[in-house]
């Protein structure tokens, strides 16, 4: 049996996808009458405090978000494995975002709308491409994902992540000892980090001042599109006021949704979207977890299972 | 000889470029005194009516721009071979330029920004780059090298041009006939072509109303990053104003410098960058027209010789 437990957002839909696909399979809702021990999946996101009570006989515990950060700090999580959503859908619409926000701070958005403003024709000549470096935090799937679409465009790529990664085309740099030189030499910062206890508040305002200056004639820029936790949003308000840093494109908030009275909103060079960077397709996810559940059903592993030491 | 006559920005560093990489050639400036039959290239941007005057000997007209239509109207553009400028420099701040403001939009940035001004956590989803149709108009150098941009960032791509081309991942449509049906299926129409009293004024108010609806929600976008006069700026205005197209990315005008009074300046869906989308950059220039000149004088032939008949 499958229960499906999601809060935030309207559950009956996803219950009726997983009962079309996996039928005969029986699939329950989270709140309907049914024995918890029956259960051997649950599909959750931002599952409620005594979501998992009473399940004595689960095999997995499917995330809905490719992030499980929220669910690893359930105080009550079982201790089954744990599936993280990984979808070409989803890697390709967060590489989606980072491709037209890394491109419109390449080409000088920020300073060509002022002169928009300003009714004024003011010949600035963005730099090229090639001359500039997109630093991602965060090779997974969707860090290599961004690198393959921005490397054709002509970017000179670097990566930092836990463990030196060999990708074609991106300089590798690993925590924490190549964390200053890896920033040292970027130009845009793009965030697709996992959020941990190592990771959260990493874009901060010591961070921001590392970066490298003088290739964008505003300031360095970062583009945060992992987690709110990740980034100190009073930092970000001074960099981006005092022009440590150009711009930011932020689609994550240390509160979500974002508070009406944040002065991040008011911010000329910060370009806020609500968490949409990459969001879950209800058929891409349904169909990917049917597709495991089935597999799992018949004898296969389960892939895409968290580390839990890790915490992704 | 060569003469360097450059008008509306400074012609001597041109003219000192050409002097270094071509000695012991001899350059000359405009104004400077020389013996006009003693010329046999002239290396132009923006000529005054008496630019040829007196140029017996001429083997070839080096165009600055890669656009040269400007020169083609000229009253007494002599009749040796007009070279046109074609630089993998600039074609790559094209594409630069074409995939920014395509992925700007089909990531709803006028949506967004909108939103983010009223403080409003407004989640729509932008659709994904392939179910995204981008249009190309003209696919010579330019065009081509955009399509190999867009492609592997998934978008669908559609090109039309004078006659059918074949290229690998573009769905060509030619001219006339095949203009409503390229239009129909297109969702954000880039221009990039050459400006010919056949494609003048072919941004208009019919054309736009023949892109399709439906896919971007706020109507489907305009990008100009060929010529000014291919834009009924009138209708622009209409169509930005009453929803006909949902934003336009103008790099270039009817009159240049755009005049401060356009109302095109304050309209918010409108995205002003002031004719920067490819700049020549004089390095790259310098050493395309040295290498041009080195080697017809060793015998070679003129690449990229402008047709007369066609225009470009």
């Amino acid at each position: 049996m499958l229960l499906v437990h999601v809060t935030g957002q309207d559950q009956a839909p996803w219950a009726a996808a997983f009962a079309e696909t996996l039928a005969p399979y029986p699939v329950v809702q989270h709140g309907d009458g049914h024995d918890p021990a029956e259960v051997e999946y649950i599909f959750a996101w931002k599952p409620v405090p005594d979501a998992f009570e009473g399940l004595g006989n689960l095999k997995a515990v499917l995330s809905m978000g490719a992030g499980v950060d929220a669910l690893m700090q359930h105080p009550r999580l079982p201790a089954a494995p744990v599936v993280r959503f990984v979808a070409d859908d989803l890697s390709q619409r967060m590489s989606d975002y980072v491709v037209a926000h890394v491109t419109m701070h390449q080409r000088l958005f920020t300073s060509f709308r002022s002169a928009q403003r300003a009714h004024r024709w003011d010949q600035i000549k963005p730099p090229l491409a090639r001359d500039v470096t997109v630093g991602i935090m965060g090779m997974g799937e969707l860090g290599q994902r961004a690198a393959q679409s921005l490397g054709p465009l002509g970017f000179a790529l670097r990566g930092w992540s836990r463990s030196r990664k060999s990708i074609d085309g991106v300089t590798s740099f690993a925590e924490p000892d190549g964390f200053d030189a890896f920033l040292g030499g970027t130009d845009i910062l793009v965030n697709l980090l996992p959020l941990t206890p190592d990771t959260a508040g990493i874009l901060n305002r010591t961070t921001f001042g590392k970066l490298r200056r003088g290739v964008l004639p505003g300031g360095p820029v970062v583009i945060n599109a992992a987690r709110g936790k990740h980034q100190r949003e009073a930092d970000l308000v001074d960099a981006l006021r005092d022009g440590t840093l150009g711009a930011a494109s932020l689609d994550v908030f240390e509160t979500e949704p974002l508070p009406a009275d944040s002065p991040l909103w008011d911010i000329e060079n910060c370009y806020i979207t609500p968490h949409i960077s990459a969001v879950s397709d209800i058929k891409s996810c349904v169909d990917y977890f049917t597709r495991i559940i089935q597999a799992h059903e018949g004898g296969g592993a389960l892939p895409h299972v968290v580390d839990r030491a890790r915490g992704y």
